[in-house]
């Protein structure tokens, strides 16, 4: 592939819906403007860590807070997109011990729509663009099936 | 009453089944046999903390670690009572903030069988050994209800 056909490729995954969704809850958190400036593409860009370089992240201690920001902009994009389809309010929970042991789960009502067990979480990230959008895009069809199947359990 | 009547009273509480689980559930937590020789009304008078106690406990900071098993080993001892009226096995995610607040969640499949928002978790406790009883046999048999009602999201 040529640089500008990545770039094209790049492009189109930036302006998916579920991209964009994840820009949104990036800048939602973005208090003090720090990122203002920053184009989309700049700031998924550390979704994207090679095998080699997580393998370089240390998965002693704890996760550092970025990090666990990082992951939970992700988890709100698909709860936010599940929201959209099913208009259905779900909380995010993020629970990591100290080891990057943990649960990400999105809940409405008694109904759990994604339930995912964390390891390494230190090293969260994606091989590539697409591989985010796919595994993102890819919960939220989860997400939103079960919603429309058991809609009464998470009206509860 | 006289000491004598809450005495008996205290002793049919302790030997209720909810108790007896809690009790089981703190003595499975102990690897180092720290309480063997403590007795089970010993064991579980952390968490009964009078009104005027909790006011004198901090809400700034951390959850320290021992309120935290305490409010674990609650939680783990409903999960266990309904598993055993069920036959569902769930698990527990206590998910708190740094500033005491946060979610206690005990699910199976994809149902929710339990889940409590906590707030000044720090001052996890119970006006008496009655209200802790009343309030983890409440919470067990809502949990119970929801199994029997969505067994199928259980055990997706």
């Amino acid at each position: 592939m040529t640089t500008e056909t990545v770039n094209q490729i790049n492009e189109e995954i930036l302006n998916s819906p579920f991209l964009q969704e994840l820009v949104r809850q990036i800048r939602a958190q973005d208090s003090y403007g720090f990122y203002r400036n920053w184009s989309n593409e700049l700031l998924v860009k550390p979704y994207v860590i090679s095998k080699e370089a997580k393998r370089k992240i240390s998965v002693e201690g704890d996760v550092d807070p970025v990090t666990k920001a990082r992951i939970m902009s992700f988890y709100r994009a698909i709860a936010a997109q599940i929201e959209q389809e099913t208009g259905l309010i779900s909380q995010v929970v993020i629970d990591l011990s100290h080891e990057g042991f943990g649960w990400a789960l999105i809940f409405s009502g008694r109904l759990l729509l994604v339930a995912r067990t964390l390891r390494d979480a230190q090293r969260f990230g994606f091989d590539s663009l697409e591989k985010l959008l796919a595994e993102g895009e890819k919960m939220t069809q989860k997400g939103i099936e079960l919603a429309q199947k058991y809609t009464e359990v998470a009206k509860v």
